[in-house]
């Protein structure tokens, strides 16, 4: 028997546990599935035989110490920045550690000690981070081996909702964690773009974005995510002129966004006064400055935009404007925009997620120029089966199985860059309809 | 004997290490100054028979709790986050801090322990924090004593350079510590004014500005600082319909600092690649995002200004837009600006600063409308005997003097709000020259 023990039971695992599940018997698994939501962990494990749902508060070190001691493998799901305590409980009692996150400085910094003891932590290896990287290696290391010289490399990912159910003006529902929507882009996006590095502060990168064109869906935007930098060693790309890595949205969304980032709703780090007692006509008042007209005037000049503009419309859309109350009894801005957005984004029982991602390379084969974008495009069926929770888990669950099979996997602190780890998980994920389309252009 | 410890020798120390050598000797103390550049703190002792000077890395916990133990009085002049481990060593070791810093959360959270063990940790008790809450409380506790009615307060402060030495675009120079003034306003601003709360993103803080009238020292501007809605309870002004605390700069400055902000040049939280190869203009290019024009066109788009804007003037004054290097290896955009902005606004070592301080109060007595503004205007000497050190050296060295004399004196964690503080206080820096002018005006 191998134990495998899932910390976490979030929106993001259901795919995943499902995988492992359908497999335990067969390979002789057993499952543990632990979360702070005990009703939460029982209704993922099911019923089935092989698993169990276990109470745990991912701070008990007590507890979780002696779950990941009498395991083989953990998968955490938590919030990012818990990993560190169940990858130090990994290096500790000798376990495999997999997760979904972007590899923290912390957990980066144990490579060495993780390396030596023969275990493998692997990190970034759900959908974005995860499947992008893989997708990407695979093409790019396909135009190397045909020694073709790579000149551009941007890669664009969003989780958004299908055509048939979008049916807001942000173009926009949630099939991930809200809180990660509400703080993205925090920090200095960093990319380089002909030759040019950009670094892009918060309060600009909701402004420097731009146009995607997806073959079979149509007109999007894209914001840069992160610091796109850190992967031109990993994927190889020294000296290539152009890497970006963008997060897509629909058209319109990032200048509306950019209002609420304008107007301090983003803010966690400080609590609203009287909150309980406050209403969103009167949160919006204080976060202006005053003058003429009525509340959207006063957003709009903070905004810099007309009062008809579109960016104001969604606003008024989601409530802003209104005599409604806060809902939340204290927080902060972040918290109240996120209590509210996840009433207004919320993605119907029967509403189906889309996930789209789109590379495009450029690269030179001899004196030919060529472009190649390579495009995956993804529907949920529902709210609870969605295309997010499948190409996060799925990943995750067709490496455990080929690591638990023995197969020769790198060990460290790793991303799912080498081909005998991406080549496999691709494999089967397109068993499972997650292929991508990819269209050549020679000019 | 008595043995006062001064953890930090830095640029805010002279004055108070010069108030209490020359008590020394009558009262029977001995001072140990202890800063991690041990040549700083020889030459802040200067050869004094009561004065020590030592070598102290402020987190070397073992030497640091070992000088605590045998003082009876700790001064603390470190960068504001190490206070805390000062004051667990002063409440392990039963000793009474002073220090001239904003209360953090965690000190504070230390009152019922400090007060328990009959000990005083007086916080905020330099210039700003501490001179205006004095000078405060001075001024409300008299209104109030004669039934007048507070109805709004403002109080502004600014540590700037006297008009005889203001020869640069910026009208500002260095006389405390350079990372405080790159960092200012990062946070959210707080303010109550006509009864309308005001919540202002770091993104706007040098947007929402106002010009102050200085008598006898004419027209500046004022940025919010920090919280002020936090000493509403404090200055017991509960109710009031305005209450804001605010910075003093040049005319001019706020706007240009604020393109500072917008390019992203104040980020302490990424690594400029390749730094040590950088020009400022590439820089500037990385900040930006390309188009039309030279780079200072290219800096004014991101700044939402016309090219031939005064802000961008001060700019380039800085040397922004110029072909020479970093003057870094590595470092983030806020170091590079600390840097740069240390040679640009260094205060000339014959060169004086200046300090204003105003309070502006109306209040109610009877029918009557009432409305008092109460200046502090000081220069310094030159560069290393200024205004700032004895503004905020003196109200420490005396309240050092006052407790150490065994006079009565709040316990727990407290600021100098209380009259038996606020008065000997004030009253002796009158001797020293410092003193508020008042003019009331009916209204």
């Amino acid at each position: 028997m191998r134990h495998i023990l899932i910390i976490g039971a979030g929106r993001s695992t259901t795919a995943l546990i499902q995988y492992l599940l359908s497999y335990a018997a067969a390979q002789q698994w057993t499952i543990t599935i632990a979360d702070a939501d005990y009703s939460l962990a029982l209704s993922k494990a099911g019923g089935h035989s092989s698993a169990r749902a276990v109470e745990l508060d991912a701070m008990n070190a007590e507890l979780r110490q002696s779950l990941v001691k009498e395991s083989d493998l953990v998968v955490s799901m938590l919030p990012p920045k818990l990993h560190i305590e169940v990858a130090r409980d990994c290096l500790q009692f000798k376990k495999h550690l997999v997760n979904a996150s972007y590899t923290s400085d912390a957990v980066q910094a144990m490579n060495a000690e993780v390396r030596a003891a023969g275990l493998t932590f692997m990190c970034e290896i759900g959908l974005d981070p995860g499947i992008d990287h893989m997708s990407a290696m695979l093409l790019l290391d396909e135009i190397r081996e045909k020694e073709g010289v790579i000149t551009a490399f941007r890669s664009y990912t969003g989780g958004l909702v299908a055509p048939e159910h979008d049916d807001n003006p942000w173009h926009y529902k949630f099939s991930w964690a809200p809180r990660n929507v509400v703080l993205a882009g925090q920090g200095t996006a960093q990319y380089i773009e002909n030759g040019q590095l950009r670094f892009i502060p918060y309060q600009r990168v909701f402004e420097q974005i731009r146009p995607i064109e997806v073959p079979g869906a149509g007109s999007w935007e894209a914001y840069a995510n992160r610091n796109s930098l850190a992967y031109i060693p990993i994927y190889g790309l020294e000296n290539v002129p152009t890497l970006i890595r963008g997060t897509i949205r629909g058209t319109g969304f990032c200048s509306a966004w950019n209002c609420l980032i304008k107007l301090g709703m983003t803010d966690e780090l400080f609590q609203i006064p009287n909150a309980s007692e406050m209403t969103f006509k009167q949160l919006m008042k204080c976060l202006t400055f005053g003058g003429k007209g009525g509340v959207r005037e006063q957003v709009a000049r903070v905004c810099g935009l007309p009062a008809a503009a579109q960016e104001l419309d969604k606003l008024e859309w989601l409530g802003l404007f209104s005599d409604e109350k806060l809902a939340i009894k204290s927080g902060s801005p972040a918290d109240v925009l996120e209590k509210l957005l996840l009433e207004k984004w919320k993605l119907g029982p029967d509403e189906k997620d889309m996930i789209i991602m789109q590379h495009e390379i450029e690269y030179m084969m001899g004196n030919q120029r060529k472009f190649v974008t390579s495009t995956l495009i993804q529907e949920g069926s529902n709210s609870s089966d969605t295309a997010m929770s499948r190409l996060v888990g799925l990943p995750m669950g067709i490496f455990i199985r080929h690591l638990l099979a023995g197969n020769d996997v790198p060990r460290g602190v790793v991303i799912p860059i080498q081909a005998e780890v991406y080549k496999p998980v691709l494999k089967e994920l397109s068993d499972y309809g997650v292929s991508f389309k990819e269209y050549v252009m020679n000019y």
